[in-house]
């Protein structure tokens, strides 16, 4: 490709509305052009980073074994009222009433379509297993579409589903894509992780979430880099302190030696405050927090206590309490005869839940029970009961020990770019999608799901790899591999010649590579291809060229090198590969 | 490939709302399968296909140097407004209010939005031209979907646009783009005509359609064997038949001899029973059409002149007479004081408007305007005056002489698959989409569009190939090239190792061959085949092995054929060179 051919829309600054840097650069480099909110056309220069993402899902969905159709995006809803996921959905699914005026949707994915095709086309367990896949633009009336392509309204997803004889079949398969989307990931050249995530609205058991790296993501997402431990930090279990649990019984840990003092704290009511206050750690301090657990016979005023270090995890806690709220101060006062920031349970004889870290405490600080005073020395047993309840009800922090006995956890944020799931038998079921097994016998089919959103991972690449220059795209996935930016192209028929010469030659070893023969400024060619992202430039000057040399800088590289004329060929194909 | 790991889902029979072969035998081929009306999932045999010819599309599309992007399928009304579109499209456009109640339209095509871009981001003369064009399921709401792909309501569509600093140069881009298209239906290995094509509700001047000819076909086109002239029969021109036109006088053509004679044609109303009563030439007869033209001071009565064998063309009566409708029966009473069927225009005082044909006709058969009765030996000028108006108001026949001046026409029935127009500057004025000329002063842009109907295709490349086992692919769309099926397949080591290797070999050459690994009965593998419509089918059986040979048989071959198994492989090659 040349680049008077193509279509370059570089822009100095980026609309005011764009929130992120990847959507910021995606304007700016001409990625994409904004139509409405939440809907974007792909640019010519933007159409080939989706296209490279798009292909090498396709090539590993096919070489894993899946098979690749196309269903509609429109979809009847008496199909959606079959599964009994229409009513269900929010407003986000797109439905509108045809000329005849017989109801549709945008489908936002194709569990319904997919197990309607399958159950009038497999009749029998001998054509089972079957994976069938697409990759197809989608709608989703998102409320708030932002960030550019992350949050996009229309949006282009791999959606694969697999039909299966059994459960044993299915984890099979389920495998093999836990596999596969690691595959895809590492060719797209990204820092990923996959987590043990919560099912969500799509139904079903099993489920992991693959997560590209960034600072901006928008899950919380704790790992183990000692191991392939890694899970949302909303799931990720805090395991019991095992150094202190000598007999196992809580309190017994660290067996406390202290005497219970109770001492003025004014003013002071978040443990932070009150470790500095009292010159203690934090780690000494125990939050009491009060919650409203719903019961038949009305609601329950039970306090959940945490270290002072750490911070609750609702979905843990409802785990255990049930559903809850957390108290009104007035509830609080009834309950406590003491007001929020001074609360403890040594005294109270209501229901109490300790995280697992607080039952192996000993010389604790808490609230006295009484405004402006703390208490220091407390310990279970002595001072106050064992609790009733110990459980895991706090957010793992950096340095927990791993769940899986290997190492500790770290913490990281990340973009959701894939999927997988176990759906089990609920659309085959509600469909009465069955085969005939090896006895004859109907059997409903189990079913596995599995997704990438494919435009998604454009942004999040970019979340992943920017400096105050642009984009770095990975090599893979870049608009182009290799730039060639001529100096003085229009007049210097020796650097016309070499430029030309390399980009054959380039593009005859498939090697994707743009000559800039715009001919514009030397700093606003680099400026284009810098912002773009393009991991490989090679400058064709006049004066190089008298010493038989180009010039080659990596998109990351501090300085430029000068490389022979007839060595820099080779010299970018090995850089390709040790990409 | 191999049939086991891929699915093949063919049908006995076709479902009974299939209404012409390219539908039932793409359901029956499994190619597709019906989910709602005019609304298919593209199974993964017919996916191929599908992908096969939209690629070919897409190589020559870059290659003439247009440059590919995606636009949303969705759009906002507003630019529709904007263009002044919307309100004149009818309900097949699908408008829909998002969940903020905003309007937007499922795009059936992109004029707005591509100009929408161009007028933010081409604002110079350098920048020009361009051609941009993209790939993209479309969704128009038919009235009556039918015919399968071929009027489905949701389609796979190249569309292109081309923007211009003068008309000049869309000219060039408009030549560019006949011959690209003519190069990919070329490439597509389809039999087909560019024909001149009024421009319809898409607006500007100037278009051409490209149709792949097929007896089934909806449109009838003219065309001359001996050059490329080729028109919507609604549009080709009927010359006036140049040899019987000494003087250039009507009439004076071959001098009528006979007297005019009242012959009794009881009960004969149409010129064909008339002639074959009288024992003349049916080109002998007159045919005399009675409308009412339209005028401001109300509606005249016009008699218009055919000769026997001719029919009526509208838009070309309509070009002369103005708006009209047919007379009715007490009209034609009224007027001529007879009855249709035996009216005529001897004794007629009223407007005659003669068909070019018919004014160089002598010793004409007409109606006597007296029911049951014709008059024979008519001739202008004598016992008629010669016609006020002569004028081209009838259909081409087969054997007219083509208006190129280059021997004769023949008709055939095509089915339009693309469709290119110069829009010249319609979009762009509504939508103020200029560029600065070299003298720095603004001027609107002058657009082409070009469209090409990508799924449409694969039902009308079947209509066109196809016999009573199935469809006929040409080899570069075929979902495969070539079928390995060998014989008893399970229990052969010889026969799985041969075919193996030979798929093996085929692969690696680039062939795309498939492998039927199914070891079902050779009658259905054989018959599965020839309905999917591989062009090539190569049998691996025990007792050919045993003579080093494998059996070859081509799609349209009446039989087989014995090849060495160590030539096979570059045999095939030649096949798939010689398509």
């Amino acid at each position: 490709m040349r680049a008077s051919q193509f279509f370059i829309a570089t822009l100095k600054e980026a609309p005011s509305d764009a929130e992120i840097v990847s959507h910021k650069l995606m304007l700016r480099a001409g990625l994409i052009r904004r139509l409405a909110g939440g809907i974007y056309t792909w640019m010519p220069m933007g159409l080939r980073v989706l296209r490279k993402v798009e292909n090498i899902v396709r090539e590993e969905m096919d070489r894993a074994g899946a098979i690749e159709l196309l269903m509609p995006a429109v979809q009847p809803f008496e199909l959606w009222e079959e599964s009994g996921r229409g009513p269900k959905y929010g407003p986000e699914l797109l439905r509108f009433k045809d000329r005849h005026q017989r109801d549709f949707v945008i489908g936002p994915t194709h569990e319904e379509v997919i197990t309607d095709v399958v159950r009038r086309d497999v009749k029998s367990y001998r054509q089972l297993p079957r994976h069938f896949y697409q990759i197809q633009t989608k709608f989703r009336d998102e409320i708030r579409p932002r960030f550019g392509v992350m949050r996009g309204r229309e949006f282009l997803m791999k959606d694969g589903y697999s039909f299966h004889t059994s459960y044993a079949d299915l984890e099979r398969e389920y495998r093999n894509m836990y596999d596969t989307y690691s595959r895809i990931f590492t060719r797209l050249g990204l820092k990923f992780r996959a987590v043990a995530a919560d099912t969500g609205a799509i139904g079903g058991t099993g489920s992991h979430e693959f997560h590209v790296l960034a600072d901006s993501g928008e899950d919380a997402i704790a790992f183990c880099p000692a191991s392939d431990y890694a899970a949302n930090v909303e799931l990720a279990e805090a395991v019991t302190p095992v150094k202190v649990m000598r007999s196992g019984i809580p309190g017994d840990g660290a067996g406390g030696t202290a005497t219970m003092e109770k001492k003025a704290t004014p003013g002071k009511t978040r443990c932070e405050d009150v470790a500095a206050f009292l010159g203690l750690p934090l780690t000494q301090t125990v939050k009491a927090i009060a919650v409203m657990a719903e019961k038949e016979s009305g609601s329950e005023f039970v306090l959940l206590l945490l270290r002072g270090d750490h911070d609750l995890n609702e979905i843990k806690a409802q785990k255990v309490v049930g559903e809850f709220r957390f108290a009104r101060d007035e509830e609080i006062v009834e309950a406590l005869r003491c007001k929020a920031g001074y609360i403890g349970a040594v005294g109270f004889k209501g229901r109490v839940v300790a995280d697992r870290s607080v039952a192996v405490m000993s010389d604790m600080v808490c609230g006295a029970n009484e405004e402006g005073f703390h208490l220091t020395g407390v310990n279970f047993g002595r001072d106050l009961p064992q609790p009733a309840t110990v459980a895991d009800i706090r957010n793992v922090v950096e340095g927990d020990p791993s769940p899986d006995g290997n190492g500790t956890l770290e913490l990281c944020r990340g973009i959701e770019v894939g999927h997988i799931f176990q759906l089990r038998t609920k659309y085959a079921e509600a469909l009465k999608c069955t085969f005939l097994d090896e006895q004859g016998k109907d059997q409903v089919m189990e079913m596995g799901c599995y997704g990438i959103g494919v435009s998604r991972i454009v942004g999040a690449a970019i979340e992943q790899g920017h400096d105050e220059r642009g984009i770095i795209f990975p090599a893979g996935i870049a608009p182009f591999a290799v730039a060639i930016v001529p100096m003085n192209y229009a007049k210097s028929e020796a650097v016309r010649a070499a430029a030309g010469a390399l980009h054959a030659e380039l593009l005859a070893a498939g090697i994707d590579a743009i000559l800039d023969d715009r001919d514009e400024r030397p700093g606003s060619m680099f400026a284009d291809w810098e912002l773009i992202g393009i991991p490989h430039r090679v400058v064709v000057g006049e004066r190089g060229l008298k010493e038989g040399k180009l010039e080659y800088k990596g998109r990351s590289d501090a300085e430029a090198t000068m490389v022979a004329i007839g060595e820099m060929a080779a010299f970018l194909k090995q850089k390709l590969c040790d990409a």
